[in-house]
């Protein structure tokens, strides 16, 4: 039986279940996909409004109540872009991204984008060039070690490993005047494949576009952090904005990059940072010399959400919310393009279902957001628009973005880690005869390392054996880096982000060729895995909004959690065991011998060695969840009648009412230190990796950047979280408990 | 006091060391480099020749009774050399290495040996093309699991991983008509820096001539095996050699393999095969199609072994052995004269002392290898034809060969560990102000892992704690490569081989810019090395010949086993577990669930489930090992009187004669399964590596080569041998036993 249906309606869901498996076409998918990417439709222009506009008369035609909602947003296009080598020789990146043929989007030049990274700062600098690899802290740390800085320099990052918007945030903290991003073709060009159009990878002159708004200090319009940017609000002055960069940034091709860096010499990059490009990759500084020169147009432009409504027949104060972003940097056919087509299907399918009679239990929320690209514009103003009635209302979000071919990827609250294990047992995976889940399965079994060496946990064969044996494959935490981010970070909105992908691998992420021809040669082609989202996303949205009790799970939750502690007492005990023993080598001497005097290193700084933490207030929390979470799954077992109803004196409204706490008790209304926005206690999008997740981040982070005292704090901090959400949880067994008598 | 010695012959040893320290000069070592390198010196040319007669001259100079000794060996040389594109165009390879501006040797054309590998076959094909990465046993089994096939194909393989050699075997193994090596640049081209003359790396057109002969079979000149190439020795027919290569062979610059390889397609290579060539790498097989034709002169070579003889004074029928070739690819600066200069240096300092008074107890015996580049030519028919004094007399070889810039590399056998770590404390780094062992000790400290993912052993800790614990650093056990190999593996005499390197990193091995020009500028340019080298061969030659007791410990050696046994009960214990588990895998059906339609994959056969190995009689072996050893090292400490001097009562030759033979006990006569000529069952060069090292091989290979049958008998020969070698300890022991009673 579906978790959370007394045995009538877990039947009656069957049979809507089965109607709507049936509905998701491929072709449909395909001719919305045609559409929506025939031209550039990026925030502001004439097309993204055209698709909203066409969106919003879609949603209608399936039957739906549904609306634009806008916002009014600051988005910097821009007016100039100068880079140039100006010593020891020079060279004019062309900053441009030619017509390919047979392609016939990619010649639209005069309504793409130029190629630039929203949210930098104009500026206007010559400097010293730099390499710094992919520009994280960790390359610091190592430029450090071999005594260069980027002090007064331009430095140049390639793509990858961070978050673009961490390169220039991270340069400036280290002193540098100005920050290039290119695209390594080690990293998505020729070295991973063919180039396009020959194949999926990114020709000499692709460029990334993308933002460098400080999102995790605040995503949204950099004018309305909190609120809705509607038309009367509140707004900063440009001057007050803190997610701006604070130097002006770039991306290039690597076309452009290549003279660039083969002009610069010094010191050899170490192994790991070299790229693909036939040079040997040195990191100066210079005597490459460059002049980057950036000045933007910096506009409001008015953002345009589509927002269809299924009102829910018995619990419409319950929202399940569904969304993907409509928007593009360029012509976007895969992002997003081919997560939105899905979501579109889906709505066509629920549509049908309510022609034939079909009343979810609950409120349905369909959202084709605009702006994502720019910082989640869309959402997140939407979000904090509706905040107070989201607080009260919303019971789940479930995300998707871009879609591609191959494996399910799930990840999320892990209050929905069994129930969405449950979805995946029951879409059939196109290319093989398994179930998602299964395949899924079987791919984690594939990549087990064979001996210790690599091995995640204990051991390879525990690994296994876990595998084999836990009911429900685990499932990844959420950083940011789609429109999630403001439902579960900011509100506490227990959310799923889902997609296909594994084997659709690429190199067009933003730039001209992600498009209507890209998408149909090389990635899911037929449209199947398209349909398969469709599928998965739908079936969830069916059940979260018709199960009598939200299917929230805490048995998986408490496990995860554990595994989260454990994971910050081990930090705490190598960290200190690393600082310990660097600090007796550094006495020995072991650095100094190790040098090679013609290629002189810099040894690290000795440090304080830590206080030992007392983690006690985390395990406390800990042990009340797993006491709370015991109680509810033996409370959760018998609040069935033995006819499979639920017993009439439950109080289902009280009890979902409790669910949906839970998750809000996983928030604090001050935030992460230093990031108020960032409510959410157990997930957040690293401080320096920014999309990559940092679980119980006020604590783990605190202990990353050796902030002992606060690290102390948050300790304390955030076992009061557990132990609050804990009670929400008792709260929830004692309504089972008091039903079911 | 230095081990082996009386208190009295230790005080006039520290006189003749002090004295002998003072004598190597940078200043020679550049005159005979210069003298030597100044044109191609290769087997059977006028220079090499003209360098053996020069040698001569010099340790005659020196005051030492030296002659040349001669062998005739095949030495095939290039008649025709051809490889072409054919399909899908047209291109030819040039197979030429440009003289480069300012390097005055590189113009020599006239006098260099083409690049080619000799001891291939002659052969003349055309076939589709392969990449097979490495070309190593495991590629293979990739290429297997990507379903491609090699058959009928001409190979491309990387130069790197496995000996050169190992490449067309086992490229002919399966079944390929041709194989070509390439630098790849990633490995030692500009990927790793400045190329020649900007930097030391490869250029483009930088060609790795090396020996292709199945040397894991047998070394020395082919038409011998086992004997000296003696005049009148006893000849194989050509048709009756086994270590020829199956398949034509023909290494070639990166140049030249960048257009073969950009015309393969197919599938992608993975990614840890691929190079830093600006290509996409491709498998194939095809559509590239090649041409390649080599045919050779099959002549007979004179080689000249210049030995130089010193007389022991109280032990003239106990040999001390020092030995590095003259001979080179081309000019080889670095291979092999940056080591035979320092011999030569050596020897000057030995003849000072002579003529000082000095009277070395035992006979010395200074050795300047030819032909050691086609196949360790000169020492091996000297050590074959003289294989029956050396087996009495020899009690240790000590080899070096290339040198450079850095830390002091030391590898050989273990009962010298010990003894190699005295001298190592002794000699003081060029660069730090610290002992090379204290050098080595630190850097190896430096390169532990941080953290237990890249652990050697149990943990880092551990490892850290041994490092700065144990009295001796560990030394590697010898494989092959050099001119060690007819002294270790064939004839069970320890050896070591010393050499500096670390920081004179470079891409010019076996090519013409291996010249004084390159050396001067990119390698120990001050010969401060070189000279460090010599002190630290010279004392250990001064050490071995001068103790009253050999030096030989066996703690560590026991404790090294003791490691070799431990492995090969995990490796056989990881290989059972790894093969039920596949075998489940595949019942599971995880390969099939993971591939993508679109990129088939073929699943790995299932296989029958190792028996359990009975390893008792290792461990026996061992235990008779551990027991001898330490009843050893007690009789050891007693073996001296009150006042320092060693008792008359103990028979010194008669214990000498023991410790001698403990290392010959190492040795079966029937050598290696299916490679007789192996004879040492502790430490030979892998099948499969050619270089690489496999300790206790018989036992290793058979495991790892899946024949259990063959893995139990080889358990119960190499236990045999361990207790063999316990009773020759024993005997030792007990010799020490009666004369300090």
């Amino acid at each position: 039986m579906l978790r959370g249906f007394s045995a009538e309606s877990d039947r009656a869901e069957h049979d809507w279940e089965t109607k709507f498996r049936a509905i998701p076409d491929p072709a449909n998918l395909r001719q919305y996909m045609q559409r929506l990417s025939a031209r550039p439709h990026h925030v502001g222009s004439a097309y993204d409004k055209d698709n909203a506009e066409w969106l919003l008369s879609k949603f209608k035609e399936f039957g739906l109540d549904a609306k634009i909602e806008s916002y009014d947003v600051l988005f910097p296009t821009p007016k100039e872009r100068v880079l140039e080598l100006v010593a020891p020789s020079h060279f004019t990146a062309k900053l441009q991204e030619p017509t390919v043929p047979g392609d016939p989007t990619s010649s639209q030049h005069d309504e793409q984008l130029p190629s630039y990274n929203a949210y930098s700062i104009d500026g206007d600098v010559t400097a010293p060039l730099v390499y710094v690899n992919y520009g994280a802290p960790t390359d610091y740390e190592q430029l450090d070690r071999l005594g260069i800085s980027v002090k007064g320099a331009i430095v140049i990052a390639r793509y990858g490993a961070t978050w673009r918007g961490i390169k220039p945030k991270v340069a400036a903290e280290h002193g540098a005047v100005g920050c290039i991003i290119y695209s390594d073709p080690r990293d998505d060009g020729f070295y991973q494949g063919s180039v396009y159009p020959a194949g999926p990878f990114r020709p000499s002159d692709g460029v990334q576009r993308g933002s460098v708004m400080d999102m995790p200090v605040y995503p949204g319009d950099p004018l309305t952090p909190g609120i809705g940017a509607t038309k009367d609000a509140k707004r900063l002055k440009l001057s007050e904005v803190t997610t701006f960069t604070k130097i002006p940034t770039l991306p290039i091709s690597y076309g452009d990059a290549q003279p660039l860096l083969a002009a610069i010499t010094g010191r050899v990059a170490p192994e790991r940072w070299r790229g693909a490009l036939p040079i040997t990759y040195f990191i100066g500084p210079g005597p490459a010399k460059v002049h980057l020169k950036v000045s933007f147009n910096w506009d409001m432009k008015t953002i345009n959400d589509v927002i269809a409504r299924i009102p829910g027949s018995t619990y419409p104060d319950e929202w399940i919310i569904r969304g993907n972003h409509h928007d593009a940097w360029v012509n976007g056919a895969e992002d997003p393009i081919s997560g939105a087509s899905a979501l579109l299907e889906e709505a066509r399918g629920l549509g049908t279902l309510l022609r034939q009679g079909w009343k979810p239990k609950r409120t349905i929320i369909y959202c084709l957001w605009d702006g994502e690209e720019e910082g989640l514009l869309g959402s997140t103003e939407w979000a904090e628009d509706h905040a107070e009635e989201l607080r009260k209302k919303a019971a789940v979000y479930i995300n998707s973005d871009g879609n591609g071919r191959g494996f399910l990827g799930v990840a999320g609250s892990h209050t929905l880690e069994k129930f969405i294990n449950s979805v995946a047992r029951d879409v059939k995976d196109p290319e093989t005869n398994l179930s998602v889940w299964k395949r899924l399965q079987l791919r984690a079994l594939a990549d087990q390392p064979e001996s210790a060496a690599g091995a995640t946990r204990e051991s390879p064969a525990s690994d296994r054996q876990e595998l084999r044996q836990r009911a429900d494959l685990r499932i990844s935490a959420l950083g940011s880096g789609s429109d999630y981010t403001a439902f579960l970070d900011h509100l506490g909105i227990a959310s799923l982000n889902l997609g296909f992908g594994g084997e659709d691998n690429g190199g067009v992420y933003h730039s001209v060729y992600d498009d209507f021809n890209w998408y149909t040669h090389f990635s899911d082609t037929d449209f199947s895995y398209g349909r398969a989202l469709a599928e998965t996303a739908g079936l969830a949205v069916l059940r979260l909004a018709d199960a009598e009790i939200l299917p929230f799970d805490f048995a998986d939750f408490t496990d995860t959690v554990q595994r989260y502690v454990d994971e910050i007492q081990k930090l705490a005990q190598t960290q200190r065991a690393e600082i310990v023993e660097r600090n007796r080598e550094i006495e020995e001497g072991v650095f100094a011998a190790k040098d090679d005097p013609q290629h002189k290193t810099v040894p690290p700084p000795a440090e304080a060695v830590p206080p030992f933490l007392d983690l006690a207030p985390l395990q406390n929390g800990l042990a009340a969840l797993q006491t709370a979470s015991a109680r509810y799954d033996k409370a959760f077992e018998h609040a069935r009648e033995s006819d499979g109803s639920i017993p009439a004196r439950l109080s289902l409204r009280a009890l979902n009412a409790d669910l949906i706490a839970v998750e809000r008790a996983l928030t604090l209304s001050d935030g992460l230190p230093g990031r108020s926005w960032f409510q959410n206690q157990i997930y957040a999008p690293g401080f320096y990796t920014g999309y990559g997740v940092k679980t119980l981040p006020g604590v783990r982070e605190s202990i990353e950047q050796k902030q002992w005292k606060l690290a102390q704090e948050q300790i304390v901090r955030v076992g009061g979280v557990l132990e609050n959400s804990g009670e929400r949880i008792q709260s929830a067994a004692a309504e089972l408990d008091r039903g079911s008598q």
